[in-house]
């Protein structure tokens, strides 16, 4: 048995969500049936992070054991043959037999990292529909700075928490929050160990409601303290939500990419 | 009678093209729908450059005459609430009395100006599906720029021109190519008066030949004097065309946004 890492984009608009459903309109569904005709066997796949419907992945990390031998191209270009445009394996390695017991896409994962984009333009975007969230309110940068602040570090995040979330712990360590402005669109790249459900949609939910003075910066700290979802702003939508990066050991080897944003 | 300007910006994956057809899933078809909606009028649009199936704008210029009063922001938004996500109007304008009747969106313009995205990478981007062409070839960028060079100033560019198209005349102006690489992708852009049907799409599938080493780039200029299109390479994918700027002179003060690349 080997276990075969993967490494997979897609375009999460047309999808509901990663994990499988009886619909079969899931990434999971879709990645499984390609390679069920790829290797002409079941292969159960393992995710690093389970993505909400119309949520994007620039890099997810899947995993799934297999006897099949196969190049790790081979991986790729066969499994790619049966999949939508909207999905894509982007890098396939094998891992070998004294590491393989090991490596799990989710347990072996340091941190992950997400980017919002957010449109900020008084006219919604046609081109970026489905692609980035939007708000035609003036959005100030310094201010949504401040208020990302007192997020950063390991804090109880059940303010910012859905309540369907499955998480073991609202505790979760905030290692980066980057908020920067590139031309009509605002870029926010959050780093944590691992998000509770809805954790990056309500941050943004806030923090919006801060840059466009609805909020001051520290009511931030007051909604982390407050741990009460029902007291932050709405969740925001999933339309701008990309899975950037999951870090991982480097002793795996895996070829992962640069986690930028695809659309700057 | 006023005559009222839009900027409109589209995703043209979903639509059969601008022009109107009686299935109506075109982006004239749209826009007409959603002016009638909001004015309780038909309305007769006409655009300064029709795109094909599947082609974008970044902003394309369209006018229409009405007796309906509004203020112009009023337009934008009373005609977006009528239309799908990808598709926006993003500007208007009412000409003045004494300007309007000389104003024509296809006539008054004096050039257009196109890009092309290309993906180029070893494997297909899913997030860019529909959004930009893909060779996982790699491409010199060099030897395009000598390819594209012959292709400046005014000729006959019947190598390039598809069977259909309706142009009174193969001679066009180019005014402007530039190729630029920016981390996986190639952005092309094209700038003439005026474009024969194809044009941009049968350029970029021959300058993916010199690119790609299939062609030298002085086989540009020849397929350029042999004005003969079954000569020149496939046509390239409408996925990365993008309408990107219409050009009109400044005493017409239309409100055009800058034609930057929506993804760069």
């Amino acid at each position: 048995m080997k276990r075969i890492v993967l490494g997979i984009q897609y375009d999460g608009s047309p999808w509901k969500g990663w994990q499988t459903q009886p619909s079969g309109n899931t990434v999971q569904d879709r990645l499984e049936a390609a390679l069920k005709r790829f290797t002409l066997t079941d292969n159960a796949t393992t995710c690093a992070g389970r993505t909400d419907a119309g949520v994007h992945a620039i890099e997810q990390v899947v995993h799934f054991d297999t006897e099949i031998e196969r190049e790790p191209f081979s991986w790729v270009r066969g499994t790619n043959a049966f999949l939508p445009p909207s999905i894509a394996v982007r890098w396939a390695r094998e891992l070998d037999t004294s590491n393989h017991a090991e490596f799990h896409a989710r347990f072996s994962a340091r941190s992950r990292t997400y980017h919002y984009l957010l449109y900020n333009h008084p006219v919604r975007s046609s081109l970026l529909s489905g692609k980035a969230g939007w708000t035609f309110r003036p959005v100030d940068l310094e201010s949504m700075k401040q208020g990302a602040a007192f997020l950063l570090g390991e804090h109880d995040f059940s303010a910012f928490r859905a309540a369907e979330c499955q998480a073991r712990s609202p505790i979760k360590n905030m290692l980066e929050i980057r908020i920067e402005r590139r031309s009509d669109l605002i870029v926010f790249t959050f780093t944590a160990n691992a998000f509770l459900h809805h954790m990056v949609r309500n941050i943004v939910g806030a923090l919006v409601y801060v840059g466009t003075g609805v909020q001051k910066p520290d009511w931030m700290a007051e909604l982390l303290a407050g741990r009460n979802r029902s007291l932050a702003a709405p969740t925001f939508m999933p339309d701008g939500l990309y899975l950037a990066r999951i870090d991982y050991d480097a002793k795996w080897g895996l070829p992962q990419e640069v986690p930028s944003c695809p659309w700057l």
